[in-house]
């Protein structure tokens, strides 16, 4: 059974959550903690051949539903040949990105419902539910212009800008939804305060699991 | 709202759906009923991309979850693309596989429960219940024997005989808990003979819908 410690990181576009959970992967490291950091599809050859068609820019047809198993099947494929192996051998695992993104961009953004995202998700996920969530909350329009510079932009990154307001708003309801297991960092602040904070987090929730 | 009729086709490997489930449509077409033939992922882009990930053999690491979200994500691409503008166009829609194939294959062959890959599968249907659903029901020997003389074997073909036995099995629950639904066909007969059972069915249907 789980042994380890799964951490996942959310966050809209732009909110710095790969920077950060870099960071604490690499102080929890100097700690001696083992621990690993991934996101998905993480190098999982099935989870990246998946994602491939998710992102291709020509899968304009695509319908939300079909986006959504999509995404359910990546994540179930990281989460058998990744995730799930590091928390039996007893490991923390930093992850970027997992059934909240859902709940955000498919159930809210996309309009299909949390409750019906959570639901198919529980399905992929079969009882590996995070211990602890941080979600870097920032403005959207800070988010935007933090991934402005970026050079290639995949089909989410094109998606209209009131589309990343409403996976803002997504993330806003989620939070509120489970309370307990998520813990909003203010992304809007410089690197370093944003840091702290989820550190500070990080560490509680490894000292008291 | 869907003004069609959908009728599905289900069995074991080898009970000839696709033989049957042809000669019907081209009945149906010289009777001039306006119908059309498909099978997931029936030439649609997406779904088509879904499918060779799912069959590849090199993918021997997939998990099962895994496999049923992608066969969902593909059923529901199809649905959309093909299946459901044939239905609001008021036709005939006959589809060989549908929902019974990943109930028999994934919730019993498989082990995952019925009641959870129908659940999952809502999701991707959202609705969209065929009207009829034939049961070509083989003994499993039989089906076995007539695809051994295919050359190209996919991931599927290449399960173990037991495997087979157990989607038979599969097939038979799944009739149980929808007999009105579901119509049994004895396909151990001749071609003749369970065409003329699957004829005279369709025909039940597509009168009294």
């Amino acid at each position: 059974m789980q042994k380890g410690t799964f951490i996942t990181f959310e966050g809209n576009e732009g909110c710095g959550k790969t920077t950060i959970s870099t960071k604490i992967y690499e102080q929890l490291i100097e700690e001696g903690y083992d621990v690993i950091q991934t996101r998905e599809p993480g190098g999982i050859e099935i989870a990246e051949k998946i994602r491939e068609l998710i992102l291709d820019p020509e899968h304009t047809a695509m319908d939300a539903r079909t986006e959504a198993l999509l995404y359910a099947a990546a994540r179930r494929q990281h989460l058998v040949e990744k995730v799930i192996p590091a928390l039996e051998a007893g490991m923390i695992v930093l992850c970027d990105r997992f059934i909240d993104s859902s709940l955000a961009y498919q159930g809210v953004a996309r309009g299909l419902g949390i409750e019906e995202i959570y639901q198919m998700n529980q399905f992929a996920i079969a009882d590996t539910m995070p211990d602890a969530t941080l979600l870097l909350k920032v403005d959207p329009e800070n988010g935007l212009q933090r991934i402005a510079s970026r050079k290639h932009l995949d089909r989410l990154d094109q998606e209209s800008e009131s589309f990343h307001y409403l996976v803002a708003k997504g993330y806003d309801e989620v939070a509120k939804l489970y309370p307990k297991r998520i813990t909003v960092i203010d992304a809007n602040q410089n690197v370093e305060a944003v840091y702290a904070d989820t550190y500070r987090k990080v560490k509680e929730v490894i000292d008291h699991v």
